[in-house]
Formats: C-alpha cells, structure tokens, sequence
C-alpha cells in the first residue's frame, strides 16, 4: 500500500503491454490461443512489495535450506495483476489455525494468543463496522450540507443544511416547509432579493459555478491521488473478491480521495449514485483494517472474506438504519458468495455501522419513511398489462444503456478523449448543471425525486404531484378516490417527461468517467418517472373513461382503483432489473419495502420481462460488460457452460506447438532451470519424474522459483550453476567434490489438480469454478500432457460464446 | 415407486447386514477401516427396477454393441442406497440439452419438442405448486377439525369446527366468543349437561378416547402401507438433497399416507409440530410430479432440484400466505442449498402455492395476525442478562434434548421396544392426553398456546394471562403499565410451568416414534413458555421493585417497562437455535416478525448464546444427529475438515492389504472380469493400461459392467468366457477364429477424478463436497494407488471426531 506512486500508471500501462505481447510474439494465427501466461516482469520492485506484505525482511531467512523452519520471504505471495489460488491459500489459513492450536497447549502465552486469534475476528468485526459506519454517516450528511450550499447558506451558522437550517426557525409556515429567513438562496446575499429574472440568474450562475466546482475538485483528486478511485468500484471488487489481485484497488489512498470525491462528485448534482462507491469504500475498510491483524493480513483468501464483512456491513447496516435503498439490495446480492458461517460476523459488523451511522446521523432515520411506502389499494388483474409495459421499457433501457455505455466507455479507452478527464467531467458537469436548474425535478436530489415518485398522495402532501382537483374529498372510508388531475399534476408531468429525456441521455456519458459514480440511483430514478409517468396516465385514463370495457368491473366512479406511486415503484425494480440483471434480490427487497403479498406479483412480472428483455438483447449485466470491458479474469458463478468441447482442445501446448515445458525432479541443474526461467514467460512449471516418462510429481510457480534460486544463491554456501535441483525428499549421496546441491521440495506443490484430456470442459469449467484453482494440469494415461489455466478457460468461454478471446487481459 | 411391498422392511434388514459385514470379513483390527464399499448384491430385482426408471425394456436394446447409440437399459442408474455421482447426472442433462437444441433446427416437430421441453419446467412448478398447496390447506383445515372434534361436535353440520361453528352464531358475546348453542361438548351430547364432575369425566374420557383412535389410526396406516411415512423425514430429505438414493422415501404411496397420518397425528395432542412432515409432503408432490416430465424423471440431479423446488415451494408459500412461523424459517434453511438460478422458479412456485392456500384455507389468513406481532416498548440494556439466560436455558435444553432423544432412538432401535410401535405410540399418546387435558394450556394446539405467548396484553385481551389489576388504567399516551399480576395471571404461571415440564419430558419420547412428527413447534413451545415465565417474572419485579438500583434508572413507576411477550419470542427462538443450531435464518425471520432495528440484539444475544451454549455440549444439531444415527452418508456442507491427514492416510488399499484390484484395458477376458466382480464387492474398478505401468485410463462402475457383460451374452453373438474385453478407443485385428471381442469403452468414465496421494485430506473433502463426487482415484507420480470413497471420507472424518467410523452404513 505504501507504493501508491508505482501504481497510479500500472494498470494502463500494464494492460497495454500485455496484449501487445499478445499480439506480436505469438507465432500461431490470431484464432490461436495465446501461449503464454502473461506474467510481469519481476523486476527490482518486488522485495520492496514483499517487505510490506509479509513483515519480515529477507535478512531473518534460515541459512539451513534443508530443514527450512521459516519459509523464505516471498514464497507464496502473488504479483500484482494474478489470479490467487484459493485452495492453498486456504490450506495455509488451516495450517496457521492447527499451528495455534496445538501451541495453545503448550504455554499460557501461546493460549492467551489462541484465544485473542480467535477473538480478533470479532475485535476486526467491530472496527469495520464502526470505520464504514462513521463514513457512510460523514459522507451522508456532507453530501446534503454542499447540495443545499449550490443553492444558498444558511446565516444561522454555514455548517447547517436547507432542512436543519429551517429545523428551528419560527417563522417555518407547515405548508412551506422549506421556506424560513434564515436560509438565504445566493441571490439574497447577492443581490439582497429572491425575486425577479436578475436573481434567478444569480442563482442559475451560483449553482453551475459550484457544480463545477465541486466536479473540478473530485476529478482533479482522483487523477493526481488515487486513479482506482473512480466509477463505482463493482465490476474490480467483483474481480477482487473472486481472487484477484489489484494492489492498491483497497488502499488507504483510494479510501481516503474516493471518501472525499464521492461527496464531491454527489453535490456536483451529476446524474450519479452513492451506493456502488460506498460499497467500494466499505470494501476498503475491511481491506485495510486486515492489516491490523496478522492472521489476516498474510492471507488473501481471509482477506476476501474480511473484505466481503466490510461490503456486507455498510449494505445490511444501511438497510437496518434505512439510509437508502441501494445498499440493501447489494448486500443480498453479494452476500451469497461467502460460506454461511461467516455471515454472522457480517451481521455483527452490520449491527455496529448501523447503530454509529445512527448516532452520527440522527437524520437519517426518516429516510426510512421516505422509501417505505405502505399501499392499501388492491391492484387488478388488468392492470399487469402496463406493470409488463413498464418491465419492457424497464429491459429496453437497461440492453440500451449497457451498449451505449459499454461504447462510450471503449471510445473513451481507446481514442484521445481519455486524455482529457478533467475537461470530459467539465463538460457534462456543465450540461448538466445547466439543464437541470430549471426543472425543478432535476434540481432536487436524485433520492429525494425518487422517494417523491413513490409516494402514494396523501391528504396533507403539498408537492405538486398531488395536486389533484377536488383535493380534500374524501370517499367513504377515509380513502382518496381518483381524481382529475388539476394544473400542478400536468405540468409535474411536463417535467417529468424533460426529466427522464435528460437521465437517459446524461447517465449513459456520466457512468464510467473518472469520479466515483454509482448507477442504482439513477437507473431507479428512470424507472421510476417512466412509472410514475404511465401510472398517472392510468388514473386519469380509469377515471374519464370508467365507464370502458376493461374498467367498469372493477374501477367505479369514485373509488381509488390505481395507485400511481406503485407504478413508479415497478418502473424502478423494472429498470433496475434490466440494467443489473438481478431480480430475485429486487424482488424480494422490493416485496418487504410494500409488505405484503400483494404487489409481489406486479413486481416479479416486471422484473421478469425486464430480464427477459435486456437478456434477449444482450446477456450481460452492466458490471459484467464492465468487467468483460477491462478484461479482468472473473468467472461468472452462475452461467453454465454449455459447449461439449473437452479437456485437450484448451490446453497448452496445443497440437502444433512444441512440446510443454517441464522440469525434471533430479536431473537439471541450476543453470538450466535459469535458462527455462529466463526462455519463456509461463507462470509455473509442472515438474515430472524425467522427460521420457512424464509421470507428474507436482507444480512449481515461476514466481517461488526465482526467488529461491536468488535467495539459495546468495545465502547457501557454494550452490553454483552446476548444482543439480532435486525436487525429491532425499536427494542421493553425491560424490565429494561435486558442487551442493539445492533441495527446492518445499516450494513444491505436491498436490496439483489434474484431469484427464477427455474430460468435458464443462466439468472443467466447474472445477475451476468451485475450487477456485488458477491453473489445472492435463494427464491422458497417467501421462502429463498439458495444462489449462484460468486465462484459458476464459478465453475458451469467450470464444465459445463469440466474443473476442484476447479480450481476456490477466492471469 | 411400484415395488413398495419390497421397500417396507428394506431399510432395516439391508442396514443390519450390511453392518455385520463391516464387523466380520474384515480381516484388519476394528481401528481399521472397511476394505469394501457396501453395495447391496445385485439380485433379480433389479431389473425390475430399472424399467420402472428408464421407461424402456432390455428388449429395444441395439445388437450393434460396436456403435451403441442406445444406451444399455440399466447402464448409468443407481442401487438402491446408493450415493448418485453429481458430476455424471450433470453431464448427463447438459447432453441432453444440447441434443434438444441441436435437434431442434432440423424440424418443427423438433422445434416444438425444444420448446415444450423448456417450457416443462414452469408447467411443473405450476403443478407442485398447486399440488402442496392444496394438501397443505387440507391438512391445516381436517387437523383443525380433528382437534376440536376431541371436544365436541358442531349439531349445526358436523363438518363446522369450533371456530367455524360459532362464527355464525347469533347467539355469541364478544367476551366468551368460544362459547355457542350450536357447539357442544361431548358431555352435552351425551348425557345433556356441561356442568358437574360427571360431565367432567365423560368430556376428559372422550378426549382421550378420540386421542387413542387418530394416533392407533395414524401408527397402524403408517406401519402397513408406508414406513417411510414416519418422522418429520428431514434427516432423510437432507441426505437424498444431498445425491443418496431411498427409493419410495419420496413415493406416492409416502405421500399419501404421510398427508392422512400427519393429519390423525397432529389431532390426537401428541406434542408435536406439522412443520417437518408437510416439508416431506411437499419433496414427495415435486420428486412424484418429475415423473410426468421425461427432462426430470431420468436425471437423479435434475430430480432432486425440483424436490428442493416443491420444498421451497410450500415454505415460502406458507410463509407468504402467513400460515405458518416454522416454514419460513425452513424456506430459508434450505434455500442456499441449489443454484441461485433456480430460485425464481421456486419463487414461482411459492407464489402459486401460497395462493392455493389462501383460496383454499381463508382462515389461515388470520394466523398472520396471530403470529405477527409488533412491540413498541424499547427494551433496556440491563435486560440483555434476562435474555442472556433464556440463551442459556435453550441452548442447554436443545442439547439435552438432542442427547436423551437420541439416545432413546438408539434404544428403540436395538432393544426390544422397536417392535411394537403400536403399543409405543398408543402408551405415549394416552399419557399425553391424560395429562395434557386438566391443563388448558396442554388442552389446546401448541401453536394456539405459542401465539398467546408471544401477544403483548391489550385492553381487550380476555386471556388468563392478561388478568392483570387495574387492567383498564393505561398511562399517558394510550400505553398499558407494569401492573401488579391477578389471580388469572398466578394460575397461568403454575399451569403453564406444569406445561413446560410437560412439554420437555414427553416431546422426548414423541420425536422419533413410527408416527408423522416434527419439532419446530414443540421446541418454540418450550422456549415460549421458558421466557413468558421469566418476563412476567421480571416485570412483576420491576413492578414492585422499581426503586432497585437497576430498575430505577429506567423504569419508573407507571411505565410499561417490561413485555413479556418479547421474553417470550426470545425464550422461542433461542430453544430452536439450540435444538437446530439454524441461528441466522432464525434472527432473520425473527427480525422480520418483531419488524425492527430495535429487538434484534435481543433475538441476537438469545440465539448466540444458545448455540455456544449447545455447541459446547454436543456439535450436531438433532437433523445431524438423526442422519449419524441411521449412518446415512451426508458430508456436512459448512464444517470444515481441521486435521492433517492425507489423502494416503484414507485411500484403499492400506498398506499391509493387497494390491487394488483394477482392469486393464485389453488383455482381460469376460472370465476374468466376472471372477474379479464375484469376487469383489467394490462398487467400481479403475482401469489402467497394464498392470505394470499402472498408468489410470478410465473408472468402470460394478452396476454398469454387470448389466453389459449380461447383456452382451445374451445378445451379441459370439460372446464367450474366453472374449478379451476392450476398453481402448480401437482393438488391434484379431486372426480368425478367435472368439469376438467384447468393446466397453462406452461404459467407461474417461474422466475420473484423480488427487495426488500427498494431497491434504482438507482438500480432498473439499473436492468431495463442492463437486458431488462418489470416488476419488489416488496417484503416485502417476501410478495408480488408491480409492477414496465417499464412505471412506466420512468414515475418517468420523474417526477424526472420535466418533465410531462403523457408524457410516451406506455408500
């Protein structure tokens, strides 16, 4: 983490250098696979990265190789940009627990340590929830103090938002709410009025000036600070969790300038969310309070999992504390991934950052209100043909969007406009800010518009959404009745409609530029007006014409047959279904915000046709796309892979090629094994009983190669070029005068996974998918044959399923 | 399904045999494990069998052996209480499917067939749905029924219970709702009065007169037509989820007389719950309905999916129609078991069962009022210790019910008392009625009684329990205060302490019994009371002693500090965290139940404490300990295996045995297969080059190889003992007049899966549990050396536990 200047370029840099190898040294056609396992350089770097991985320097290493008690420094650490191997990344976990263990019954230091190792989950539990908890309550109400500060300050004291400004005032009238002397607009304290076409422009220049402002200041620090900070974070951490490495993507740094960023890049009043990117900073947490603890910050598996805690604990203890809604169907959506016994430490995790977020953010509790609407009108079973008409915009948007952005996004890598960051967040900063001023639907905060939209109209609702004529009759029963739509209403619609047109068009160019930016929000918000939009049409629709066919039997004159609010609730589970392709989850989120049986069914059959939809019109989800888009190495955990191709057309070497390179156990010597090393770029090499058998005996991975060779060189006595390597447990008696030689079993992997050559890759697929292996070595009669390594499979996968295969970037 | 008459004693006989086995042929000590993997002989039977899976008959099979395209009738099904490979069963539809879609561009026959094929799966959750939400309505409505008619009958139409009885009563007070003329107690019938000691006797003699005829009914149905009937059958649905084969355990025959027996059960008052049977109820309509599908009936994997459909089906559908707690507490149980993918069709399902029940059972509305129940009073921190103690009590009763339960299982199974389940059941049963109707706690249905535990006193609660002084004095704000208790109330806590002490010692002797029985109920009884008793305790206390140190910081007079209906729920969910050890699911649903951040911890401190508390005094929850009991081979799916073994230290053979017994691939004649196959009772044989080399070609199971060297006798010609059998891909030109050979490469499973012997057996549980697998070859730099088993995992994880290795029976 403390080489944060290395790495601010490594992942451009890197990416391009690796495909280009891609491309060039290849000597087969394009159609073939490429051959190597594109491995970085290890350059002079990676002691230095060691140091702070492992805490102890190379100087502590055992000088006996042979009875190696420590393991050399290095050994068992991965490069940035690799794939982890979750089964010995596990293994070593169980050794270290078994270790304690049994020390414990040794001495009452090693007990105490026992217990205080088991204890430090709960302790790390904790913290995380207390760290993630106290940002998203910061970051909450920042983001609403500067919102409201493009609008005006309050006199009272400038740290006060709109809300709290008028809290305490006396002159707050109930009807306007928001209204009080002491908040003053720019204009005011401008020009000293609020009145006339003057200080609307005041205003006007006020709040795209402070748009830019804060737009300016959030891409500037994620440029020169910490470049993993932008977008949402979801399509890395999705990568990261299934085991790969990013060094840095969890950093302190991109905690720090996305915590700060993500404010900013809120109350720019861009069309973005704060839920993917708080996912990413509690991720963050996890991540960095890991390194407080040995056990786990030595392990990458037991890192994942801590890092999994901190997502779930910012997503559950947002649900529990009712800050948004976002973060709630996040964590349902993650929460599988993990064994279910540790999903009790997440629920602790959560129970604190939903009681600090509570205590910081005492406001935030009447979000909860806000987003839980309790409806009481049945629906009808007509009324399924608009909630499956909104699932089908719901699925259009969401297929279109992904294209349109996973384009704009390519265009952005690969022309001169990613150069330019800082002026492509101006621009549609600008645009924005200045296309939404006048409308006030634009203006308010995304979640505020969203939770107006859900919002069944009440007797006392002042908005103009419920300006209906007729306001205060009641029918029998206390209920509202359908009414005709009075002015407010129609021109509400007017907005809406300016409104949505504007979402649509601004989010596909907003998602993806380089500032922390979430997508549920927005995605909802368009889900929600389109809802909002066909449900009012509805009303007015039942109500004039009651007397058609498909109303009269169950809509009479003067009663509340539909209610708008649940439309603009299907719309956004519809939207958000066709963009995330999640729609249990939604359903099931959605199904406990209306609390009740009733409304599951408009809901599943919207989220339904909206995934049915969007998958028909492409397959993948937008982090998917994303993840595909950055060629990261993630295997999807759900998609079956349906081809019956087998074992031996994925592996390397392939037919043509020569043949798999192989170290013997006893027979090379040092200087061979270098010159292996130095002639290719294979991340490993399977070390067989001698060249002509081919009888496997285990795997070596280049990485502990070298750095033992290095280290036996520099500290083992005579071990030269000559010395032979022995992989076996007893090396045989050598003649004198003949150089030592260099016992390398314990970096050995003993216990590689094969498989036959005619199995089907879709078994293979499965087992990489389930143990989460990085590579598998292919027998055929007991004899090595080959090897199949994540890349492949991934690459087969693609090609299989027409896509580019040398789209896939990383080991 | 058709050979029930078979089935009936199978069980047991099979597993008595099976486990001599184990203790006599075995040369080694007892340490040692068994060399064999129990298969049962193959005997004529399985023939017959076999049509009844496949649909076809030996008869069709194709006489070109060289180019089957047919399958063998037989060949790739499973014995009788055998483990099913997931990996194959897979493969298997992934053909299939990809056959169907291949197809399909060739006709429109085709076309259609591909649609309706996936179409099925939908239809098929329609019917499951609609299926076990029909007879889950109809045991709810007869059970409700059959309990009152201990008491009495309805003269306005036998068919009327209590409820439904006086419903329409004109002659009913608000104050004594129970009570109508058209309801009359047997007394009244009979010797026309209700009041007096005699009519006592007559009421209480034809109460337990009523209880002795269901339960009689429900033993003798249950011991003549379906042994497979009796229990909650979770332990055995668990192990079949999970890939092992109990045929008719999920058969209709199961269903039928489980549905009518669960229903005489449930009425005769034994202490039981209906929760676990209509989870069994609900596998059979799914694994019965997979029959009408040909995509389902002949995929072992496939099959068990649907089960698990049918069983989320009824749980989430009783949850959503508000049936009943227990349910959804399963529903989320099992819920993670299948692929996220499926989960909307279990979704759908749900929903269609959920509204079955409603149109069916429009009472069972009510019971979600019952059940849910909101809270306002905030709880304090001091109470943490209350709940911390009923913690305690659930998690020491859980484990001491899982102990003496299981112990007196063990006892009925080896002694001489499991021979006359009648007799048993009828003597538990007449010992609960005579005890049970003195008390009305016992008198009424469990369920009733946990609903009135869990409800907070209102103004107009006319129960015992709500006999509080000054009942109609609220406090400012509507709120009812901590009252000094009545006399109501005094009785209420004896008769239900008396309940308590009942319900702990009979549920004992009740679960297990040849009868329908689950425990959910029970065990939430035993907790419920547990914490009523203490809450009322506790505010009693606080009532009178509130000037206490640690009361009077909080609890001030007149203020409604304590609810002992949260004690309640709390005392509940921890006895069945005890009992189950299902913790999450169980605060989860709670959560969801109490609907608030605010009674989480509680539930969440009571539900931990209990399983620590259990888990100290016994790892496994009862399922658990019911599977071990009946040595079903079930790999625990969370536990994580903690030892240092190796796959060496497990495989077969051991060291000092003989050699593994393997094929080889062409120089084997028929005589020499079939005298390794008498000879042998392994269920399988890998097949190697040559003996020499040892060198793994493939795995050939027993089953399939028996059934093609029949076949190939019967049909194909020339097939004599001296026949070479060919595993290879060509066999070499053979000079003339040598006998035919015999090619059986179409049987062998190319892609067995290997480890090395060096492999930790962490890793290989691992591979076992994440890939379904049954066997597992073992290699030494290549060479073949060894088999593991499934058995043999659990076999040593057993040993490993210090639990008796024997106790694993089945394969």
């Amino acid at each position: 983490m403390d080489n944060r200047g290395f790495q601010q370029g490594s992942l451009n840099s890197f990416r391009s250098s690796s495909s280009d190898e891609d491309l060039m040294d290849i000597p087969g056609t394009a159609m073939d696979f490429s051959m190597r396992d594109d491995v970085p350089p290890l350059d002079g770097e990676i002691e230095g990265k060691d140091k702070s991985y492992n805490g102890g320097g190379i100087g502590s290493s055992n000088r006996m190789m042979d009875f190696l008690e420590e393991p050399i420094p290095g050994v068992g650490t991965y490069d940035d940009f690799n794939t982890i191997d979750w089964v010995r990344e596990k293994s070593r976990d169980r050794d270290r627990h078994r270790e304690i263990t049994n020390k414990s019954k040794e001495s009452t230091w090693a007990l105490i340590h026992s217990v205080s190792d088991a204890f430090s989950g709960w302790l790390l539990m904790l913290l995380i929830g207390l760290l993630s908890g106290s940002l998203a309550g910061l970051i909450d109400i920042s983001a609403h103090w500067m919102t409201d500060l493009k609008e005006g300050i309050c006199t009272e004291g400038f740290w006060f938002n709109h809300e709290h400004c008028c809290w305490n005032s006396e002159h707050v009238t109930f009807e306007d709410r928001d209204k009080c002397p002491e908040w003053n607009s720019w204009s005011q304290l401008i020009i000293s009025t609020d009145e006339g076409a003057f200080a609307y422009i005041v205003n006007y220049f006020m709040y795209v000036l402070w748009a830019l402002l804060f737009a300016f200041l959030a891409v500037s620090l994620v440029k020169v600070f910490a470049p993993y900070a932008c977008g949402s974070g979801i399509p890395e951490i999705k990568t990261i969790l299934s085991g790969f490495i990013i060094r840095g993507y969890l950093g302190k740094w991109t905690l720090i300038i996305k915590t700060i960023t993500l404010v900013l890049a809120v109350s720019s009043g861009l069309s973005l969310g704060k839920e993917g990117p708080l996912v990413h900073v509690a991720c963050c947490c996890g991540n960095i309070l890991c390194h407080c603890f040995n056990k786990y910050r030595k392990n990458e598996a037991k890192r994942r999992e801590v890092t999994t805690h901190g997502l779930n604990s910012l997503s559950f203890g947002e649900s529990l504390s009712g800050t948004t809604l976002g973060m709630r169907i996040w964590g349902l959506y993650v929460s599988y991934y993990f064994p279910l016994k540790t999903l009790w430490r997440s629920f602790f995790a959560a129970l604190v950052a939903a009681f600090t977020l509570r205590s910081i953010n005492p406001f935030g509790n009447s979000r909860l209100v806000l987003f839980y609407v309790e409806f009481h009108t049945p629906w009808h079973l007509f009324e399924l043909v608009p909630f499956i008409l909104l699932g089908i915009f719901g699925g259009l948007w969401g297929a279109l969007f992904i294209r349109t952005n996973i384009a704009w996004c390519r265009k952005r890598k690969t022309t001169q406009l990613g150069k330019y960051p800082v002026i492509e967040v101006l621009v549609v900063t600008a645009i924005t800010a200045i296309l939404a001023f006048p409308n006030e639907y634009t203006r308010m905060s995304t979640s505020e518009l969203i939770s107006e939209l859900f919002n069944d109209c009440g007797l006392l609702d002042s908005s103009k959404l419920c300006d209906y004529e007729n306001r205060f009759n009641t029918s029998k029963g206390g209920e509202l009745p359908d009414r005709p739509a009075g002015v407010g209403v129609y021109s509400a619609m007017w907005q809406l409609a300016l409104t949505l047109i504007l979402k649509i068009v601004i989010t596909i160019f907003t998602f993806g530029m380089k500032i922390p930016s979430g997508l549920f929000i927005p995605s909802m918000a368009v889900g929600a007006i389109a809802g909002r939009l066909l449900g009012v049409g509805m009303e007015q629709l039942a109500y004039y014409h009651h007397d058609w066919a498909i109303f009269n039997s169950w809509c009479s004159q003067g009663a509340d047959c539909i209610t708008p609010g649940l439309y603009a609730m299907v719309g956004a589970a519809a939207c958000l279904g066709g963009v995330t392709r999640m729609t249990v989850s939604l359903v099931v989120i959605m199904f406990e915000l209306t609390g009740g049986l009733e409304y599951i069914v408009p809901l599943m059959a919207a989220a339904m046709t909206s995934k049915w939809v969007a998958d028909a019109l492409g397959r993948e989800g937008i982090y998917d796309a994303h993840i595909r888009l950055n060629g990261y190495p993630f295997l999807e955990a759900k998609e079956e892979f349906a081809h019956k191709t087998l074992a031996m057309d994925v592996m390397k070497p392939r037919r043509n090629d020569p043949l798999l390179t192989v170290l013997t156990q006893d027979s090379m010597t040092v200087e061979d094994v270098e010159t292996v090393i130095s002639e290719t770029t294979y991340s490993g090499f399977p070390v067989v009983v001698s060249r002509e058998s081919q009888r496997l005996v285990g795997f070596v991975l280049r990485r502990d190669l070298i750095i033992s060779i290095e280290n036996a060189r520099k500290k083992q006595d005579g071990v030269v070029s000559t010395s032979i390597i022995y992989f076996t447990e007893h090396s045989p008696p050598m003649p004198p005068y003949t150089p030592p030689t260099l016992k390398l079993r314990n970096i050995l992997d003993l216990s590689p996974f094969t498989v036959t050559d005619l199995t089907p890759m879709e078994i293979v697929v499965d087992i990489f998918r389930k143990l989460g292996l990085r590579q598998c070595l292919v027998t055929h009669n007991g004899r090595l044959l080959g090897i199949i390594t994540k890349k492949d499979v991934l690459k087969h996968i693609a090609q299989m399923a027409n896509q580019d295969p040398d789209s896939i970037l990383f080991n």
